[in-house]
């Protein structure tokens, strides 16, 4: 990875998260409208259109910068000294902007008002358990995988996030860029920007747990 | 497998076990509260996490202590001398207590009552000959997927409950550690106290019917 | 293949037909049964099931009997000089038995009566199209998959088949022993008798057009 | 693949997006006659039909013509220097021939007129943009994993526009050719001749721009 130069990988960074986003917003969006009041649906097509992107996202752009799109995967790489501090700023920097970039480019597609601020409370302690469990389970996820089997971690991240949506109480948000960027829009996928905070939190606890408990279960040299 | 240590394969057989049935009963949940009374909605749901999340668990773990997360495979391994009677009785008992932490953790994140027991029935003997299937089809593909391409024993898994969702009447519990633990919630995906030895017998001769078959179809050396 | 004997063969063949039908009517069955008169939501439960079992179970017998489970394919293969006539005709017997058994255990786990008829019309000149496209696509995609890549066989008929469901008025059989077998169910998949030999055709003419045209389009040493 | 003569080359093209747009409409079809009123459902049978068969058609004859079954990917790949700029035209010719025919081929499967036009109107900036953002995404997908994992090409493109039905505003048509072939179907997947034309430049700006980012994000010899 370390061959690529910077602006390429922030680039690429860039890029999916961006479309990471527009898909996550977008397909909510589009659920949304077509299921009328049958939430089931459009949670179903919000699913199916987040793990796919997440597959295609991986195998696209993981050559170039690791295709981390979220900042606690930048923070548990961090933690095992796989990227240096400085670049990993930088990488958490880009992934927010561009976060909030892929979701005012949704509203622009489907031709709502381009700024906005969810109004949908997402907070308390069970859905903060269910967001330190499922960014628990995306970085063991990439952790375990990466070491034994690097070609199957974009399968394995999106079939991670497709289970997520339905067997954690807050959908699996698991990813600080993508709560903040969902703060912005009104819809389906909306998070108020209050609640925010307690979310990323609660992903940050998970990540660090995740980290420290796959490098002892996954010594390196095993 | 034999180069990892016991503890180390233990705790992941847990995390694994414990994932699961989070997602079994967490997505039950979730689908059964968004679906309202579409049952068919609500299983798909249910159907789609469960498959996912077994696909990256066995990815993720699989190279640790083999990804059994089910006694009835476990057990499969005992028959066929793969895994030592005592290493076999310390997976089991892991199991068994893992999957139970797991629907507590379900509970947890829906902020439901912890301890909980089911009181839907699943009994007769249509529901018995499902689940030797069951047990028997899932015993069958891990056996004949690992001889012949043990890189797609992951995947190969999670289609078989996919489909066994849906072709089994009994909706495939295919485990008995599962079978315990799907005990303990009054939730879209429990079962009675009552009925579990049921269930339970059945997949145990569904296994060993499939480890007997197979053992003939494949054998070692071919 | 030919290193695997034929008792083995033969019985790796009916056990996957016989789960493959059992997977088709019984998924039909429970997709019916859950879904009320939402009869897009019972081809869904269908279609998933029917996709990934046929994954799951041409990965796990494919090494031993080439995993046809269908006439149609067998007739390709005997085409094509890659199995010799005696066996062939072995195969398909073994199919269309194994299927009906697969019916009637569908049948058996779901409580029903053992023994039954359809009396669903599928009949006249666009369904016998629609079959014959069904049929040509399924052929289509083993002879070129095979050749290209091997590995992808399985992943590419269950995928073929899942957009089969829908692509084709007729949801594809595309299988001359399912066809005989789905006669014999008065549930979601089934065909009236009458109508089987129509479906037969269709299927037949497809299968030797794909054997012809994918001859052409992949020679032997290109 | 220079060493495949052009008639095979161009008879794979042809085959392989005649059946991509009888998928298309066809599932279109069931979809929305299935689903009644639930235009969720409708499109939800549609996506995964048409992420299906992209996997197949891809795998099955990318090794004979590289697959494309759409002019903006071969303007992408002329772009490149990677086709000649007559053979490139013939590709293109034949696309569009084909996949009216895969209408023609859909409406004859389910009963209907042949040669019908539609009359959905698709037009306007928001659809514009979306049509521009799934051509880019397409393009980037196709080039990005090409470079790094050009076995995972056809899983990559089918998960792709299984996202693009439901994160762009416009449902992913993608496909000059495409988008050609379904004004000729007044049923779900249509669109009205006169809104082509701005669809199809919208796709031929997103292929460009994604071509130049991609052509600098991975530079050959990198």
């Amino acid at each position: 990875m370390a061959e690529v130069d910077m602006p390429r990988r922030l680039t690429a960074e860039a890029l999916g998260t961006a479309l990471l986003l527009a898909t996550v917003v977008g397909s909510g969006i589009m659920g949304e409208t077509l299921a009328g009041g049958q939430v089931a649906m459009a949670l179903l097509g919000n699913t199916i259109a987040t793990g796919a992107i997440l597959v295609v996202l991986i195998l696209m752009l993981g050559p170039i910068s690791g295709a981390h799109f979220n900042p606690a995967v930048t923070l548990a790489f961090l933690i095992r000294r796989e990227i240096a501090g400085r670049d990993a700023l930088f990488y958490v920097l880009v992934q927010i902007a561009a976060a909030i970039a892929g979701v005012w480019l949704a509203h622009a597609m489907f031709g709502l008002d381009i700024v906005q601020a969810s109004t949908k409370a997402r907070t308390g302690g069970a859905q903060w358990l269910a967001e330190a469990v499922a960014c628990f389970g995306l970085v063991a996820t990439i952790l375990g995988v990466l070491k034994a089997q690097p070609q199957a971690v974009a399968y394995s991240v999106g079939l991670y996030i497709t289970a997520g949506y339905w067997f954690t109480a807050s959908t699996s948000f698991a990813n600080p860029a993508v709560t903040v960027a969902r703060a912005l829009t009104d819809t389906f996928s909306g998070i108020r920007p209050v609640d925010a905070p307690g979310f990323i939190a609660a992903q940050i606890v998970g990540a660090v747990l995740a980290t420290l408990l796959m490098g002892w279960l996954i010594r390196r040299g095993d």
